[in-house]
């Protein structure tokens, strides 16, 4: 058994099927120091519990997903989208003030796919940045950073019309660093040929929110959505990426977030276990 | 019924079932003045008995597919793609000299995607630029293009170490636009924050060897490669695409090609006449 990196996150999405008691304490019970949290399970026992069961774990705080979908036009379905997303800025910053010393207060945003039935992406990703415009002051406020997740092209059309790392760091340039940044996900990233470069420039922006890592293998599942992996069992260069993530200088914790039906129909334990060794093989390598 | 589009051509690879004869004949037979051919019908005939056929169609040939496959490490393997490349180059040639007056010698490239066990992308793009290289004095001398087509990303590791029409113009411009050049087809590219930026550049480098179309929608199919469609039934703007490729000076044809396994279960005359009436609604207004 490998030792646990002391910078190792286990998002909760790995483990999906684990109500929050059950997620933190696998977690910790394993050594693992730090756990990124889901809007649902948190919202099942309500975040005043949530946030004590949290401190009583001595976990860290990574990241809380997600925000966004930003992509309806004007509206009551669009306002309702605002106004959860300011709730869960509010989740964000309480979590991360309940969690141990070094967590991090950043709110992954997922900006949402095209409207039904329309062809418009170009206005779609106008009002994204739109409603980081009417986001910002009230995450500044909270001391929350929100963190613009480009989402692999595939789900361009109906999840995430930012795509890449380049077109995140161009909406977040309107805005200060500690309050828009990115989310650097390999899963969404590794194909791009630009991909060292912009790590390097997110990096000199300071716009680096947090750093996920799973691993891409092919043929994809029938739901594109669950074709994450361990890091290790795809095709992915991880020394390569966390290398370029490490050289901008960035000194938070990193995330194993899997969406994997193979993983998720395994104990949590056991889950928390095979990712502590395939991040030990993978990325933690590169940190030493 | 709408009328025919003058500069419509059908890629045989959507009617993917029909043998050369048949798919030359509901081509012509429905007043398609153009089409584009792949290389396994064509050898199925031979290319001395496909080139008499086709000018009997008085058909012009607006593209032959596919060469390619340029990411295997030097050895036998890699000696035998690329003899196998220079006759794709050779039965381009032909085609286009057998085709009708207006006919395009263009060969479409499919890079390859990472060798089997290998996670060095950066190292296959470079073996590509390579294996161009090779090609480029062979592609002259037969008056041939190589389109180097960018692949959605999702096929970034199985199939296409190219993936967007910027990196394909990076790796072309090391030739003479008469040479090398990029296929844009819009199911690739649709989703890229830069697309109409980069069909611009493409167009200023005379690059832009065949223009593609057909749609995206998803849910994507199990088998992410059928996952193509007419042109209106999914999120793509043929406008603002088709604007963008025509405002460069393209005058060339265009080719409708579409992997789907229902379109291709039907009979291969309907699927013309289909292609036909989307194409008319969705590309020829902007060509008007």
């Amino acid at each position: 058994m490998s030792a646990v990196d002391p910078r190792l996150s286990i998002n909760q999405a790995t483990i999906k099927y684990a109500d929050l008691a059950t997620a933190l304490r696998v977690t910790a019970d394993a050594g693992v120091e730090a756990i990124g949290l889901w809007r649902e399970p948190v919202n099942e026992v309500g975040l005043d519990v949530a946030t004590k069961m949290l401190a009583d774990s001595g976990l860290r705080f990574t990241t809380h997903c997600r925000g966004g979908f930003f992509t309806l036009p004007a509206g009551a379905a669009r306002d309702a989208a605002l106004d959860d997303n300011r709730r869960a800025i509010d989740e964000t910053a309480a979590l991360a003030a309940a969690g141990a010393e070094g967590s991090t207060a950043v709110l992954v945003l997922v900006a949402g796919g095209l409207p039904e039935g329309s062809r418009d992406i170009v206005g779609a990703r106008e009002r994204v940045r739109d409603a980081l415009g009417t986001l910002a002051p009230y995450a500044q406020s909270a001391g929350v950073t929100l963190a613009i997740e480009p989402l692999h092209p595939m789900f361009s059309s109906d999840r995430c019309v930012v795509s890449t790392l380049s077109q995140a760091l161009d909406i977040a340039a309107d805005f200060a660093p500690e309050v828009v940044g990115a989310a650097v996900d390999t899963f969404h990233i590794w194909w791009d040929p630009q991909v060292e470069e912009q790590i390097a420039r997110a990096g000199r922006e300071g716009r680096i929110a947090t750093y996920q890592v799973c691993d891409w293998a092919t043929p994809l599942p029938a739901d594109v959505l669950l074709s994450r992996h361990y890091m290790g069992d795809g095709v992915i260069d991880f020394t390569a990426l966390t290398r370029a993530v490490i050289a901008t200088g960035y000194d938070r914790d990193i995330e194993v977030e899997i969406f994997n039906a193979d993983i998720w129909s395994r104990p949590a334990d056991v889950v928390v276990r095979e990712t502590i060794e395939s991040f030990a093989r993978t990325v933690s390598p590169v940190l030493r």
